[in-house]
């Protein structure tokens, strides 16, 4: 195991009804403006609880976040807190909402121009503003951890940053939201949070049984829980294990003193650039045969992943291949397609953009044993088509 | 799962080489009172690395602090603080000198009588004097959370108290420290924390199943790692494994949403005053003592643990009773003594002391289903002889 740092001072509230509880970890005095998407919150009465709780509050408003939340959109609310003098954010949303809080956070004070946090993938180590989430669609992560991912409409990028001053002060965690979302977005979470679990573990192995013990623990109760959440989204039981399965996917935990992959997303957030293809599903697209092409470099794990998650049996070469087909196969269940062709007919074309894109990045040898060479990442292309 | 809320600000630093940081971790103006037990960190040179990341620092020093630590002890450290306008406190032993500095911290700014702080088990929600930790004994997990066990001589009594203004700022935990400990502190360390995962696993099935993989998770891992580190404490992946279970086991986050027990802490502090036992050998005696006891209660996850941990089969009943024996059988296997005749020969007295003394305190109904009662405690106890 690695040396590692472990910090993280959000404050989770997990559970119904604590919404209400937020006026009480946001200063009296605060100018509060509250950050959301296309207006669900209206519909699933989020919005109506989060106003309640802020009764006594000066509050702004700013919506229209979109999926994958543009660099474009999120600089007017940088200009509307600058007019407005707000002094907190208040994030209401899934993943999406909740990353471009903590860009708009990171942008308030930074003194550069504000497009370079993202671009040149700042570490965000300058005065953040403090800012709260509310969250509506659990699948990122975002709701205790200090990285989003914003999209630049106008270059076509999709693009991480971070920095540990953008960790949320509080997330609230209601699970009975779950209960008004569409199958579809409940499918793409699970499958988000169950890749984000594999990027940190399916390299070799690292003398950190620990961690590999609790990225095995969130699979198998993602693969245990996911059936019982898409046949009812009322289930609440069902609902708090799988919105918790995402806040620890991706809360760093799992991965402290190891190295991590974090290739699948690279590659996927293009086909969300190219396509439009949602998140979770171009993860489902590409893990799998990135496992296929890197079989050598990941097979130790593969194979631990097929016995202590699917309880295979055999080689190791034999559970590896068959705990490939095993991730696939639980992708499938959810109703999540996985393969490029599902999505669009022009797929051919992500193979040579890709290559380029990352080439111009040189991002020329990526994963946790730098071996995922720009040909690797053609390969990985075309076994997706 | 019932609600919960997780908040755990404390930056842990782990690895070899990092008590050289804390000099990032404490402001440059603070006068710094580093506080220890018998002198062992000046054998293992911890002491010196301390000094000299502290260079600069205008420093105090208050030793002596004992196992278990002492009211009578900690309030002379706090009297020292005020007299010498220190700023920030460094704990740097195991648990016992941790748990001190968290009774200092708080009582450093108390206005009533500090003694009360344990007595009356205060939650402790005044402005507590900043602390960081340097962990040189894997056990208690103290080092990442924000409660504390103080003995008070003069009455014979052992008690606990936390607070969330009590978290370390930081905590560094170097596994090197290893190499150095005696056999015995490192079986006990073992079992403590093995002790602090069921303590919070073994109740009853409570819907949250990420909760249970992950406690299964640390038992698991304290059980492969035991033989390693007992064999070679220089063994320097095994050590980092062994400390970092610790940290895990009590942290806090295996409980979120789940009700716990603490019979065997309450009961194994009576031992521990009486015959000056072992803190981590009480929880041995103690333990598997109580989930005979109170087997009814608990079979349903004894019998989970059996499987999921030491992968027996057959019915509850047979696999749950089975799970205790191997559960003895592991504590035997670290050379810790399950039986109190193995540690003294007037244990019979302990019977009716502690019946007595919960009773004065009115706990008359204990552990996660308030079946616990004063009869049950003396029925274990007997067990235990």
């Amino acid at each position: 195991m690695l040396n590692f740092e472990l910090y993280n001072p959000t404050r989770l509230l997990y559970g119904k009804g604590q919404i209400g509880e937020i006026a009480n970890l946001i200063d009296k005095k605060s100018k509060v403006l509250i950050v959301y998407g296309g207006g669900s919150i209206k519909k699933n009465g989020v919005y109506d609880q989060v106003i309640k709780a802020l009764e006594g509050y000066e509050v702004v408003e700013f919506s229209g976040v979109e999926p994958n939340p543009r660099y474009e959109t999120l600089v007017k609310a940088v200009d509307l807190i600058k007019k407005e003098k707000v002094d907190f954010i208040l994030g209401v949303g899934g993943g999406s909402v909740i990353d471009g809080v903590k860009f708009i956070s990171a942008a308030v004070h930074y003194e550069g121009d504000v497009i370079d946090i993202i671009q040149k993938k700042l570490n965000v180590n300058w005065k953040a503003m403090p800012y709260g989430a509310i969250l509506t669609l659990p699948a990122t992560g975002s709701e205790m951890n200090c990285g989003a991912v914003v999209t630049i409409e106008a270059t076509q990028e999709k693009l991480s940053f971070s920095g540990e001053v953008l960790y949320p002060v509080f997330s609230v965690c209601d699970p009975t939201v779950i209960a008004s979302l569409p199958e579809k977005q409940i499918a793409n979470g699970i499958t988000d949070a169950f890749v984000h679990v594999l990027e940190q573990y399916i390299t070799f192995p690292q003398g950190a049984p620990l961690q590999d013990r609790f990225a095995e623990s969130i699979l198998q109760t993602l693969i245990e829980v996911a059936p019982k959440i898409l046949k009812d989204p009322t289930d609440y039981d069902a609902a708090m294990n799988y919105m918790w399965c995402c806040t620890m996917a991706l809360n760093g935990l799992i991965s402290k003193g190891v190295k991590e992959d974090w290739v699948t997303h690279a590659i996927g957030h293009e086909l969300t650039v190219l396509y439009g293809i949602d998140h979770g599903r171009t993860l489902a697209i590409i893990g799998p045969n990135l496992y296929s092409v890197m079989f050598d470099t990941k097979k130790e794990k593969l194979a631990q992943f097929g016995r202590r998650v699917f309880t295979l049996e055999g080689s190791d070469d034999e559970v590896a291949r068959l705990a490939i087909e095993r991730m696939i196969a639980f992708f499938h269940s959810l109703g999540v397609a996985t393969k490029l062709s599902d999505y669009t007919e022009d797929g051919e074309k992500a193979v040579e953009w890709i290559a380029e894109r990352f080439n111009e990045r040189g991002w020329l040898a990526m994963g946790e044993k730098k071996n995922i060479t720009i040909d690797k990442v053609r390969e990985i292309v075309k076994l997706s088509l």
